[in-house]
């Protein structure tokens, strides 16, 4: 048996574990200071009421002869799909049922959703990145080219004719810089596509962040986005499902290529490689779009659109530059003083105990810019903040 | 963008659909007759009380702050795979934790493995089988190979040297034979895979239903395995839960391929294209390898395997040859006076409303058999049995 050799071209991602690494030597050395951590993607608010009270009803109801549920559809159940309908059509968008793929986490589906491809395409990903759409593509051997998201065009990027590319990654709100694609943006991202005839793989995992009216929130909102791109999106962060998991992916019923409907290919996918989300999840995930469960999220993020304010508020005060936090969990600055982002890593760590994530992870772009997230308490974001700009404020007296 | 052109060499799977078509075309001609279900692989019992109580306990848990779960380890849990390993212990086969992988089902992480092999490997499959073996490897365009099962081999083939194969696919107990491997049957596949380099994927998704103690459970058991072997699980059978999702896979640390470790392998394919099974489903297995949990599912295998009794007993009597039934939830049976297997589905639709599966559904060896499954009530299963030797005794005079 020969082994995907395609492995060997993986680099190890160091990033979260030299972090860890960083910050349990730290602690050794200095045990009496006090960590907050800003870096993690993970929410930290449990589950709102009403999911737990869905799940809790749908574990016994599986304890019950005339209520217990066996193999679902593998595409989900119709009681949760018909809720997700509901929640595009309020942005506008119609989707048909069929077009609503119920999944156990948009990761998940971002890496299986190759399968669907030839290895021969060329794949297009911003710099900086989530390492997923990179590693994933690197599995099958897939050429990949980047393209430069900086502080130019602001963390951006627009489609450039130039470049040829089949398959292209979009993630708005984005994940590391929390920079929004407008509308007007997206769709000459869509236009690129059907000139090229490329599939837009759209990443809109955080849209439940997004406050102003004027973004999109899903890339259906653009004319012809049907017609190129599927959307991955998740229950992650909209209800602090990271630990429960549930995703949905929406591929239309008219994407085509090679006279192959990708609708068609993916539920034949599903069918063959996936046997549904848990009943119980799936239960938990209808609770979320219900009048209560709405409410309840809802502060939820509120709750954490507070720290990104206290971030963001905090930053302006200093005149740093940076991305994101209005419409997005994170914040992605430019590291003060000219500093690169391990070293600028090092100093919040050994000078006031926080802990976030240097850009240099998340890509070449990245290594003048580091991530903050708002996913911590109000408490520690104010503290940490506070710490924050007394140190800047004095290094800039100091540098 | 070129879609992946292998997919139009996928053969849409009628037999459920066309099953369920018939069964429905007769209902509505004849809407007095009872049908009775002895076709479908779900479970019909509910969850047991243990597993309902761990997941209502952890749903609760995952609403109050000091107990919520965020993202979690994706191979999951060591409380769970700690049980796990316990469990593999007990017949005798030792595993490092770093070995087990929780998943969200056996067909999952059997679609998922083919990620970690060339494109260009042979694949060895048998011929009846659980379709999803084929079509997964359709999917990347493996070359297939099948090798007969049949009445002169009890549907339990063996290795042939002239035959080359990279990949192996062996299920025992078998979906849909209910043949078992013994322990110098599987040692004459270890010896193949070991001699031909090849990797063998064993699904051991039925080995619950193993009573003989003789039998190997894990293809583990047999010395050697570990260097050729992949093991797939699942709870779907053994604790009812389809609906729930939960599985596990084993990776030997010591599987080597092309100086590739495929334990290395899988852990970077999980990391990066899942994200773990939901917390609550985890604590819901660790329930079913708890004392409580074991006993509960102990009884609902005994109902199901009195279902298995049943069925057998009457093809005794009938004199009809079958395997399966004595390990396992299948009953394999010759379609009685030459019939091939769709006629057989049609007499037993029309004269006694028993809705089996046809044999010829999972392959051309199939074709003049049949499947029963004791996953009925004890009730049904009796009542379709009895009008079952009644119509073949019947029809043995007419014949």
């Amino acid at each position: 048996m020969r082994a995907n050799i395609n492995y060997n071209h993986l680099k190890e991602s160091y990033l979260f574990s030299e972090i860890a690494r960083r910050v349990s030597d730290f602690s050794k050395t200095h045990p009496e200071k006090e960590i907050i951590r800003m870096g993690i993607g993970d929410v930290t608010l449990p589950l709102c009421s009403s999911v737990v009270e869905a799940m809790k009803q749908a574990a016994e109801d599986m304890g019950k002869a005339d209520s217990f549920h066996g193999y679902g559809p593998e595409q989900g159940y119709d009681f949760l799909r018909e809720k997700m309908q509901a929640y595009y059509a309020e942005n506008n968008v119609a989707l048909e049922l069929s077009e609503i793929f119920v999944s156990d986490g948009a990761k998940s589906d971002l890496g299986n959703i190759l399968d669907l491809f030839d290895k021969e395409n060329t794949v297009l990903i911003p710099d900086p990145v989530y390492p997923v759409y990179v590693d994933t593509n690197l599995m099958d051997g897939r050429k990949i080219i980047f393209t430069d998201a900086n502080k130019n065009n602001g963390f951006l990027p627009l489609p450039d004719d130039s470049v040829l590319a089949d398959i292209i990654y979009i993630c708005s709100p984005n994940n590391p810089t929390g920079a929004v694609y407008n509308r007007e943006q997206l769709k000459l991202w869509v236009e690129y596509a059907l000139r090229n005839h490329a599939v837009i793989l759209f990443d809109a995992a955080y849209e439940s962040f997004i406050v102003d009216k004027d973004l999109p929130r899903s890339i259906f909102e653009i004319d012809g986005a049907k017609n190129c791109a599927i959307e991955f999106c998740s229950l992650s962060k909209t209800a602090g499902f990271t630990g429960t998991r549930c995703g949905y992916t929406v591929v239309p019923q008219i994407l085509e290529f090679d006279g192959m409907k990708l609708n068609h290919m993916w539920l034949r996918r599903q069918t063959t490689k996936f046997n549904g989300v848990s009943y119980i999840v799936q239960k938990g995930a209808e609770a979320v779009f219900a009048k209560d469960g709405r409410k309840q999220i809802k502060e939820n993020i509120a709750y954490y659109r507070k720290n990104a304010e206290i971030i963001t508020s905090a930053l302006d005060k200093l005149g740093i530059w940076y991305t994101g936090g209005k419409n997005s969990p994170y914040i992605w600055l430019r590291c003060p003083f000219g500093l690169d982002s391990w070293t600028f890593f090092d100093m919040l760590l050994s000078e006031i105990g926080v802990v976030g994530t240097p850009g240099a992870g998340f890509g070449k772009n990245g290594e003048k810019f580091f991530r903050l997230t708002a996913f911590s308490t109000n408490e520690n974001t104010t503290k940490a903040m506070e710490k924050f700009r007394s140190l800047i404020e004095k290094g800039a007296g100091r540098l």
